[in-house]
């Protein structure tokens, strides 16, 4: 966690979001705060270009919008062509026929690493989410068997977040305990943590294992703002601070 | 207010929120503040669909977009078939042509509350607001009459906000004193103050107690985030804290 | 600086600001500190109105779209036409061929500040920026010649910022050093200000004092923020409490 983290801010990689309205400022400050530069280009006129000059993308589907969804593809699409990993956060699929219909289509550009809660991967995987909005109603254990299918089809890594994080390659499962309960009352920190596993794929090459250290910094980052129990604004400033200590406390490393 | 607040925490009502793309964080996490569960769903393919599967729609005009307002006729239209209560909140009404007519139009789909500040509230009832982009330059006792006039004829609630809030449905009225100064100086309080009404909306059948014990908890939230005179900056992030500090000593209810 | 920063406080300009989705919230909470009334209106439909009713105008590239894109054109052509300054923050311009080219066409409607970093304002004056996504590579001080060269042919000032911005309308040169590296730890910063060199060139006739003084107010903010050395979560927070800070301390004028 500490190696991988010490080349994310040494490396300092551009990562590509196309995400939703409601979490892009709080994730650009995640990325910013772990040493990572963030751009968010969401036009369809330039989102393949920019794709091709980042070193990882991120596609949430949080808010889709006509716009959006071209942008989308044409930036899976390039980055697939161009060996660029991408990673795909299925916001709420499972509950929308649209949204789902269309993470099947994007599906086919080889996403590196899938990122939801435990509905949205069961959801995907046809699996039968039981999702309410963006929340999951159900554990992520349970999605375990589902994440497993999805990562063997889709020949990727698939991410279940929740109280236990678990992520799989369809072989092999790492759990990563912690995190806390206040990270579920603040807007886009799943979403956030997708984009730090974009961020990490793009300096480390063992996709499972890059999202398995995203995940694990993103949980010792939850633990340390919680400490003192604050309310739900302050955990959200304390929780980027925490990542910016953690990036310190792990040193440096040259580029 | 404290039994209401109780029932939002305890039931967490999903509240789907169609508003703008500066206020959209800082409204959901308002939102988780006190235990709701805020989506932002404003695709014009999914808009109608997820006002099926919410509690509450709240339809905030901050920035249009020709996609936005298509989902946002299509979300408002589906809460209405399908008794859904849903919440306007004309951001600038009054002040711009075309989105004075798209609240008109809107209207024809039966909000249970419209939200807004005296030069809205004026400007969509036809009694001439004098706007200035998102203030309004008007204490909010003076847009009384409108509001009453604009309640009757919509059979609606209106909330009219400001130094005191006013809620009325055409015949009670019922004021609200308190808040801060400060909430004027943070961007996006009054959008979701609105979102807060639909988050109440969704667990009281009374749409005018319903708005009445959205703002009075605002306002209480309000005064305690600007305790000790706190800068802007970090009156926002008590305002978050005071929020799930009112719904902790509201107690708790069993869904 | 703090003559300008009363009247800013004091006549409360309305701003018009069509920017990116990623720093719009924090961008509308710059101004609100400063006393300046930010609003957004980035509909095709209604931008051109707006801008007539502002006071001055931001058109920000960030996150580009086809409706976004109109927009900016119809609110930079009726600024032009109707005596509002309005101020160019070309985002990644020099990176992305669509928006080098889109910047350029909006140069036709007279900007009074181009606000960018090194690359953005070299890769705008067509002497080649090397910008990687929103980040500069190069320090803020060999772009001055692009610089200059732009403020003469545009007829506008040009505003480099850096770890020392420098201001220059082609003929004169005013240095601002100060600011705290943290500003480069917080998402959106650059873009709050341009936001805030429209509130200054809304209440001063000159638009290289204007850019320059509303550069010296922020970063006085930054290094007020950065004392303690925060971490980026409370330097973002801070910020904004230190330009409220910064207002108080200014003193108050008679609009």
């Amino acid at each position: 966690m500490h190696a991988a983290l010490r080349a994310v801010s040494g490396q300092r990689p551009l990562v590509h979001c196309l995400t939703n309205v409601v979490a892009a400022g709080f994730t650009a400050n995640v990325l910013l705060a772990v040493g990572a530069s963030p751009a968010m280009v969401e036009n369809v006129a330039e989102a393949a270009e920019f794709a091709t000059l980042s070193s990882a993308v991120l596609v949430n589907l949080g808010t889709l919008s006509p716009d959006r969804e071209r942008a989308m593809l044409e930036a899976a699409a390039a980055a697939d062509r161009h060996g660029r990993p991408w990673i795909l956060d299925p916001v709420a699929v499972g509950v929308l026929a649209h949204r789902t219909a269309f993470a099947v289509r994007i599906l086919e550009w080889h996403p590196a690493v899938i990122r939801g809660n435990a509905s949205e991967v069961m959801g995907l995987s046809g699996a039968g989410g039981v999702g309410r909005g963006v929340d999951s109603l159900i554990d992520s254990h349970r999605a375990l068997d589902a994440a497993s299918t999805l990562a063997r089809e889709e020949r990727c890594v698939v991410a279940v977040s929740g109280a236990v994080d678990y992520v799989t390659d369809g072989a092999d499962v790492i759990a990563v305990p912690g995190g806390s309960p206040s990270l579920t009352r603040v807007t886009g920190t799943g979403c956030a943590l997708g984009a730090l596993i974009a961020a990490f794929a793009a300096v480390e090459e063992d996709p499972l294992f890059a999202a398995a250290a995203a995940s694990a910094v993103f949980s010792a980052a939850g633990e340390r703002a919680a400490r003192g129990q604050p309310g739900p604004g302050t955990f959200a400033i304390a929780l980027l601070d925490a990542l910016d200590a953690l990036v310190k406390s792990a040193g440096t490393s040259s580029p």
